[in-house]
């Protein structure tokens, strides 16, 4: 492993590549105070390949920690109005986004009163849905290590091992440890577009899922369109990859249609930092009439009532033996690592984009967005069609179809 | 002395009583990367007055480095349209403003190319001036204490000791050491104005400075005002402290009227960490038509050459005996400190606040703004009527008119 310097220069060249940079273009950051130093990094990369200006925005937890502890309650939804016109303005200049995920302080908010922390969704913004689904600027989302953050992933270690372990296991994650990473990103999303195609052009009606805990069907839309993070270019034919490490293919299921139990095969961890811990739950007609959990049941419920759309579906995602987070068995309580571990499905809203039009309107909507890890390779994914054929889709961890 | 926290607390609630945060207020502050644990407590002591929403900006200037370094140089006066927006919409909203002086890395641009640096001026604003004229919003600046600065203020000083001397040094200035400090600014800021009004009232046509190595005349134009800090209030009546600490009573004078020499009476910091000592100037019709030094007189002279009004004064301020810097003896490498030192002549662009409607379009203009302290408490300064009366205005550092 080198040392701190050359692996934030490896990560954000992996960034700036992953948002396929272009000369001329303002490169937003997204950031938290204390990523500063990978902020860095990208900015060097960014101008070097030939960006106008790097335009930061550190987010500060501990502001949004005073705001909402002392803050008159019926002001926390306020957003600055220049929040959103930054961002509208990045779309019309077709800019490029890059986001940095992973945990700073996850002390922060603790013991903040949910009622009151749940009106301040800051640093999220209502104008990122339609800039998204707008494919208006090229971006990616890469995870930042941090001392605060392997603190809560490594527990047991002393606080310089796990900072080293946070790297050694994401660098692994971020495919730096091969010769040539960007190559290897092209490699491994080519195969999950690849997979992704076979997926849609069976149009299957459902999937059953089966594994330990878990037999569950999964209805899916007519058009439902199998994605993967390997498939994504701007409205000017620019390719990027959203987000570094994606191991997934996902679409969005038929909300009514989803049937069965099912038992989650690693810890969740929810929005708050909660930890949920042998998470079971059943379906009827699409929605989850029973949550049940060895640890924080009760947190997990709360969120799937938050609204109508909390308790059913939005994602199914497929995750094969060939991705990097999973085996190495680690909870990194951050969903852009936790969420490609496995197979998954999600709670709450789904994405408009993995429909043709005339299902969009079917495409689950609620606030939440809730990952459950369902998979494992002893999960086995059988796609059925709409003339009843059984096709075995994923065994063993291999795809079959 | 109380530890940090408690300090910064005392602090911020120093900034957001200069600033005169009112209910509902977005609060705007600007700081540098390093100086959140003051912005954290900005945001509890505005939140506690009921501000809406603290919207803080944090500024890197390692990015700043690495966009000199690496950006194309005729990209290097883009400004993301955005930043002027919020600018402007926080002065339309008639919101406060809170900035942060102080330095944290005085190593970020050491070395830099100054042709490429002087091309990039942000964090600074060309919007600022319009807003700060129309007395659009109410504001303040203080200084953070940080250990980056406290290094280079005593450099002979282990890096805790240091820390801890800045902290008491500025204390005793902020006039946090007084039982009750807003009480003790009111009470400094009504001198100054006080001051301020009598030399108005008079109507002087120049000053005499007369010290050690200084004999100067600086001609006032005919409607130059005296200003001070305590005299500030918004277009729709705030009061606020623009500077906090803040020593001076200062006008712009005749840029065309300035004869004689000038020992500066304390090492000069230029924007860029320059230090010049032994600084002595010649004057002739407003001009400096020598200017030498015995360590970095180039650096001064290539400023003075900046623009057409670089080498005219564009101010001119008077420091009273009852001022906390100057006894201090220290160099804060901050003008927000070392301004207040001393009475100071400056370089560069005047204030067209300062003079009436009239003389307007006389005050000097100039890209570059930059102090020079002729003050001491032995530096006798007269004032020059039309008629030839001459008053004795400062003696021994005590007003005397």
């Amino acid at each position: 492993m080198p040392r701190d310097e050359e692996r934030f220069a490896a990560l954000a060249e992996l960034a700036v590549g992953g948002a396929n940079v272009q000369p001329g273009q303002v490169v937003a950051v997204g950031a938290e105070v204390g990523q500063e130093r990978l902020v860095r990094a990208i900015a060097a990369a960014a101008y070097r390949r030939g960006a106008l200006y790097v335009d930061a925005k550190l987010f500060d937890p501990y502001l949004k920690r005073a705001r909402v502890d002392l803050a008159d309650p019926a002001t926390l939804g306020f957003v600055p109005r220049w929040y959103g016109s930054r961002l509208r303005t990045l779309a019309e200049r077709g800019d490029a986004r890059i986001g940095i995920a992973g945990v700073v302080a996850p002390e922060a908010m603790a013991g903040a009163d949910p009622a009151r922390s749940g009106r301040d969704r800051l640093p999220w913004l209502a104008e990122t849905g339609a800039v998204v689904a707008a494919r208006a600027t090229n971006w990616t989302i890469v995870p930042c290590p941090h001392p605060g953050w392997a603190r809560i992933v490594y527990p047991a270690l002393p606080e310089a091992a796990a900072y080293e372990r946070l790297w050694r296991e994401l660098w692994h994650c971020l495919r730096l440890d091969e010769p040539d990473p960007a190559t290897a990103w092209q490699q491994r999303t080519a195969a999950l577009e690849a997979a992704a195609a076979r997926l849609s052009a069976r149009r299957f009606d459902a999937l059953e899922l089966s594994g330990p805990g878990t037999e569950l069907t999964v209805g899916l839309l007519p058009t439902s369109r199998w994605c993967s993070a390997g498939g994504f270019t701007t409205r000017t034919g620019l390719r990027h990859l959203p987000n570094i490490p994606t191991e997934e293919v996902f679409t969005s299921p038929d909300p009514l249609r989803v049937d069965g139990r099912v038992a989650a095969t690693r810890p969740l961890v929810l929005p708050d930092g909660t930890i949920v811990r042998g998470l079971r739950l059943e379906f009827e007609g699409g929605r989850a009439v029973a949550v049940q959990a060895d640890a924080n049941g009760a947190a997990i419920r709360a969120q799937t009532e938050a609204d109508e759309g909390a308790a059913r579906l939005g994602e199914v995602a497929l995750v094969d033996r060939h991705g990097r987070v999973g085996p190495l068995g680690t909870v990194f309580h951050d969903t852009l690592l936790d969420e490609n571990a496995a197979s998954h499905l999600a709670f709450g809203y789904g994405f408009p984009f993995a429909v043709e039009e005339p299902d969009r309107a079917r495409v689950n909507t609620s606030a939440i967005h809730i990952d459950v890890t369902v998979g494992g390779d002893d999960l086995d994914v059988t796609g059925v069609t709409r003339e009843g054929e059984r096709v075995t889709v994923l065994r063993g961890g291999e795809w079959r179809l």
